[in-house]
């Protein structure tokens, strides 16, 4: 039998194992930093994310121990006469649990989160790096409809 | 010489029109609709959009009349050490005025909104159908790094 996930929204007290989730990922790697003191731009936005209504920073825990976490925005749209979509972001599962289906498992449980603020649209964009994310989502359900483009600025 | 937009946040007065813009795409015109009276899921939404700092609801104008819009949409994130991102959905020119690079224009405005609203990263995403707009967003700067994917519920 499959283990067993629970969700919650995650806490100040998680931030350090999201952010460890964060790092652990092959692009990610390149981009994020987690230092003895955690690096104060991860606190604001920690508090941001905390303070607004329309953000879930979702955990995953088994035993207690943060082995998953995604970021879900819940955004008003006009278009599809007034439609609520909801936006997915950094999905991760901790490296030592891949391969256990634990990542479906969470997904399921967004999807039902979704549901529950009235959301009639998922939405996320996956870096086509990610052979193995694309199949990941397409499995969940999703359909890769769209191109996802991206502008940084400095 | 080319025509120069000005750009503001909508009121409710507006929402008539952006509604008109919107049926005017020709994915959208299977999924709006205008009638004498206004869907009032499209005035809920107004109001959600409207009410919500993390929102912006952009028209475009010429001479006073509404030419373009879209929306914008600031998204606190954990990634990228802590980043900030805005999305934008529902970009929209009135068929009248496309052709003239009114388009871009409005893109530099949202992209200005965007550095003054401390983002790092603007991220769209475009049907697979729009072989237009690929283009048109690849003009602006942006880049085709993701797939962009949805999950539609009932």
């Amino acid at each position: 039998m499959d283990a067993t996930l629970t969700y919650r929204k995650a806490t100040r007290a998680d931030l350090r194992a999201i952010i460890f989730l964060l790092l652990q990922d092959e692009l990610g790697k390149t981009r994020e930093n987690l230092a003895a003191e955690i690096d104060q731009r991860y606190i604001d936005a920690f508090e941001k994310i905390n303070t607004d209504p329309n953000q879930y920073l979702m955990v995953a825990e088994l035993d207690r121990s943060v082995v998953g976490s995604c970021h879900l925005t819940i955004m008003p749209s006009l278009t599809f006469t007034g439609s609520t979509r909801m936006q997915i972001e950094a999905v991760r599962i901790h490296e030592s649990y891949r391969r256990q289906k634990l990542g479906e498992q969470m997904l399921h449980e967004v999807i039902r989160y979704g549901k529950s603020q009235g959301a009639s649209i998922i939405q996320l964009t996956t870096n086509k790096k990610r052979v193995e994310a694309l199949k990941f989502y397409q499995r969940v359900g999703f359909e890769s409809t769209h191109e996802g483009m991206k502008l940084y600025l400095d």
